[in-house]
């Protein structure tokens, strides 16, 4: 692996990241092609999921690919779906060498498409960049190996973890840029997530404003009885499919009435103390295909997830303004009594954005 | 005013940063004596406040200072105190230009300065990086002008704002770096307060620790009823001045303790609802000299100081830990109804420091 293919793998790289929130249950894959240096095709996984990174690029490089080199951020598929596998094509093509960031850990591939490869003559190299690819898949990965999405929990808050006066005033903590910050995140993401009770508090329409992503994310609404402000939800779902998490309790009117209006439901198991279980919530999101998942609270909602374990990302936007404690909490009470059991997570990034501070953290 | 001017300004600035912390009840001022192009001299004010910038500038440059152009981030003093004014020192030596970045508001200098040095013939400009020079200058200016010193709220916390767990567990939320970072933040300033209700949960030393100071900061604690824990603080009286700010209920076998110790006392009056005044806390400690004070908490007087309006800066440090609303908030609560009417601060800085994030914003 030399420097030169680093670099073209970083950049197959930031193309595959053009994907996220597009491509689900599919992972969002960069393909590079380059012959003598020069690059002669880039293709990234489209609106959907197919058609997939490596299709479009060799489309790009035609009778270039000929003895190219290829860069994808994942393994070429193997297994025949709705299109003849990736691998198959890259054969097909005749290119020479074929650098991977990573095995694809989906059962139907998990190195079938590397060995594919190889036994049609090509040099298969792996594993370049693969940190910097398991980040950017961190999704798709969470899908496959924990049957879950990944889950980025968002708190915008004053410098004192306030999400609102003690009179529960919100709008708005945080600045214009901030907030334009939150929308092109949504899009990101394949879902946009809330509890029950910050869809009773704040009615939101949970939709991404300013510009149209390529495709809505899914609203995801978790609320053991079904107990919604239905005005602005039930006047958008032309705009973005909306997802109903209930229990057992939720009233079959309920239920009718959102079903009928075009909201998907999925009926799961409530906790013994109310609440719905949320290590449910997030494999029946996994299953039905999602891999990335926005949380914007509330605060119960999150500090179950939290408690649980299940937050991988928390994303903040912290204020300049003090509020006190007597303002809302971001998140609810979990228990926590020693330091050392507390969820941590790792600072990935930390910038200025408009008058406020942005700050991602991973957990390892 | 020419781009050199700032270049060498902005040196001087660097000069005066020296002095933060050390130097009360003066200001920390830098001077840079420029001959031909070539810096001849640097000084800054030194610990305790004498003798001045420009006195140290001018031994260095001995002869050299004679035709020379002086910055100076004050105007020169034109008072006889305890040494004779540097405006007349500046005459006698020579110098042929004076640059300086603002007035200061002493009223037994105000603007006489200069005006000693224009009469003498030299060449007088001011008004140089003025805005950088406020900003360092803020502490002094404060005490002159608001009769108060400039005053930083510290938050150690957690993702959610929490300074502690439902327990009480508190050490250690931050990194090592954070830590440390805050101990050379008390070193730069002249003061570090806490209220009686830390002192009591936490028995803090407050002083400098894995370096030594220049000048050690005052150790400054906020209690109405002097009932405080005496162990620690009784055996660190040669380490560091400790100041209590106590009110009219506070017994007299308390007072008559510490002082005997050597702790200064400040007989303070006290509000209705119990705790003392903040202004008249604030007043005090101006009274007294004080420019900087570094408030570390807890959360009942930070939010007393947040109310009142007297904080003057936010240093955050944030780290990637949820600890949810059962824990330890960091400012109690401070009755705001309307997001309006919530103190608003802007950002100066925001950094990774070791595994966490620090951030500060100042009220402008």
């Amino acid at each position: 692996m030399t420097g030169a293919d680093r670099r073209f793998m970083s950049l197959a790289l930031g193309l595959a990241r053009r994907g996220l929130g597009n491509v689900w249950p599919n992972p969002a894959v960069g393909c590079v092609i380059v012959r003598e240096g020069r690059i002669v095709g880039r293709g990234w996984t489209q609106p959907g999921g197919r058609p997939h990174a490596e299709v479009r690029a060799l489309a790009q490089a035609g009778a270039a690919a000929r003895g190219a080199v290829v860069y994808v951020t994942l393994e070429p598929c193997a297994h025949h779906g709705k299109t003849p596998p990736c691998s198959e094509a890259l054969i097909a093509a005749g290119v020479a060498r074929v650098v991977s960031a990573m095995e694809d850990p989906d059962p139907r591939v998990s190195g079938g498409g590397h060995e594919k490869l190889r036994a049609a003559g090509i040099a298969v190299e792996t594993g370049c960049l693969e940190a910097e690819a398991r980040a950017l898949q961190a999704g798709f990965l969470s899908r496959i190996t924990r049957n879950r999405p990944w889950l980025a929990l968002k708190l915008a808050s004053s410098f004192d973890g306030r999400i609102a006066t003690a009179t529960g005033e919100s709008q708005w903590i945080t600045g214009p840029e901030a907030r334009a910050r939150v929308h092109a995140m949504r899009a990101e993401f394949d879902a946009v997530m809330v509890g029950g009770g910050t869809a009773r508090a704040d009615d939101p329409l949970l939709t991404v404003r300013n510009f149209t992503p390529l495709r809505a994310p899914v609203r995801v609404i978790v609320s053991e009885t079904l107990d919604l402000p239905s005005a602005r939800l039930a006047g958008s779902l032309d705009q973005a499919p909306l997802w109903l998490m209930h229990g057992p309790r939720a009233p079959r009117e309920a239920r009718d009435y959102w079903s009928e209006l075009g909201a998907e439901l999925f009926d799961l198991p409530a906790l013994a103390g109310g609440g719905l279980d949320p290590f449910a919530v997030m494999e029946a999101l996994g299953a039905r295909g999602l891999t990335r998942v926005f949380c914007e609270g509330g605060g119960q909602f999150a500090a179950a997830l939290a408690t649980a374990g299940l937050v991988d990302e928390l994303i903040g936007f912290t204020a300049g303004v003090l509020l006190g404690s007597d303002g809302r909490a971001g998140i609810g009470g979990m228990g926590v009594g020693n330091l050392a059991d507390a969820p941590r997570f790792r600072l990935v990034e930390t910038t200025r954005i408009g008058a406020d501070v942005l700050h991602r953290w991973r957990r390892d």
